[in-house]
């Protein structure tokens, strides 16, 4: 059955991002700290590169992970961000962009397309599970849009990988979660010294 | 070499206790369910009780967290609030409790002895490290007196035990650190469907 997941980098005091954020900052001041046990300078953009070719064990659970998204979701904010850093057909399934400007698909060479959803989170999810084929759909960020769909029950499973940095304000994941939501379990962990990994499942009640 | 250690329970939004704590309410609103992964009474009033005969993987954890500890260190209010509740030599070693208002040490039947430390937290730790005869000293809260041995540079390792639910509000540990006093890194995780066990060491720059 296609799970809806995300998995988010934060720091050990909770922050996603740090103070400052932009464009040309896209995880704000001493945010890509919370990247450091993936490599690579992709991972600035919220996504991890399968083909970096570097070995270790968290790349198995990096594979793990991009091998079981059929479909990403993102924010017109994370999208806009990345646009112009991304190499062609980073993400090798459909990505559905919520916005509010209409725009064309984008059709990259390889199997990305972006398509730009103005309906919002439901229709972008109902597009993305039909695109993702059983396989999951990915959440892919940023906070906000990740908070959206765990505030509207869809969320199945999340990996939360907690850098041993502090970052002492930020922008954090879990504020303003509806109460009560969901039964929330750990399902899985596993470290190395630059990060833990907290796999944990999300039940509705 | 004796380290300083502590461990303590965080939601996953990152509090140690709710809101409206007080000497009836010692962990706040919802703030019991960090200690789910504990069970029994003990666990409210922050202490890991090594006799409570009950099975698990987590026994094991709470086993090596008491084997290890050789005196104990925490602040006025948790002293307050445990005092009537204890059982008679919980600790099995010296505690050394944090205060302004001098007092005779109470002592225990067994080998549970309370200190009275007015001099401050360097002095409290400089008599715990001679009790401690080699074993780990323990700072067993609450926040507030860890987060000043976090301050002071003191801290060796520390569990965090992360409990799945959301308290939504309340107060955070790391909150108000220091920036930049330590390096730190994973050591270790394990994990029950009740919480992620996270063990951080920290070395000071």
């Amino acid at each position: 059955m296609s799970k809806v997941i995300f998995d988010i980098a934060v720091s050990l005091d909770g922050f996603l991002a740090g103070e400052h954020r932009g464009p040309q900052n896209p995880l704000g001041d001493k945010g890509t700290t919370l990247h450091h046990w993936m490599y690579g300078q992709k991972a600035f953009w919220g996504m991890m590169d399968i083909d970096r070719g570097e070995e270790g064990p968290e790349n198995d659970l990096v594979k793990a992970v991009i091998a079981r998204s059929g479909a990403f979701i993102m924010g017109k904010r994370m999208f806009e961000e990345g646009e112009a850093h991304w190499p062609d057909d980073l993400f090798k399934a459909d990505v559905y962009v919520l916005t509010h400007e209409p725009r064309a698909p984008w059709v990259q060479k390889g199997s990305t397309t972006f398509h730009f959803i103005t309906e919002g989170i439901d229709q972008a999810l109902e597009l993305a599970r039909k695109s993702a084929k059983g396989k999951d759909v990915r959440i892919q960020g940023g906070g906000e849009t990740i908070r959206a769909y765990l505030n509207a029950g869809y969320i199945d499973e999340a990996m939360v990988h907690i850098a041993p940095v502090l970052l002492g304000s930020g922008i954090r994941l879990f504020d303003n979660i509806t109460d009560g939501l969901y039964d929330i379990a750990v399902k899985a962990t596993s470290h190395s010294p630059l990060a833990a990994h907290i796999t944990y499942t999300f039940k509705r009640k």
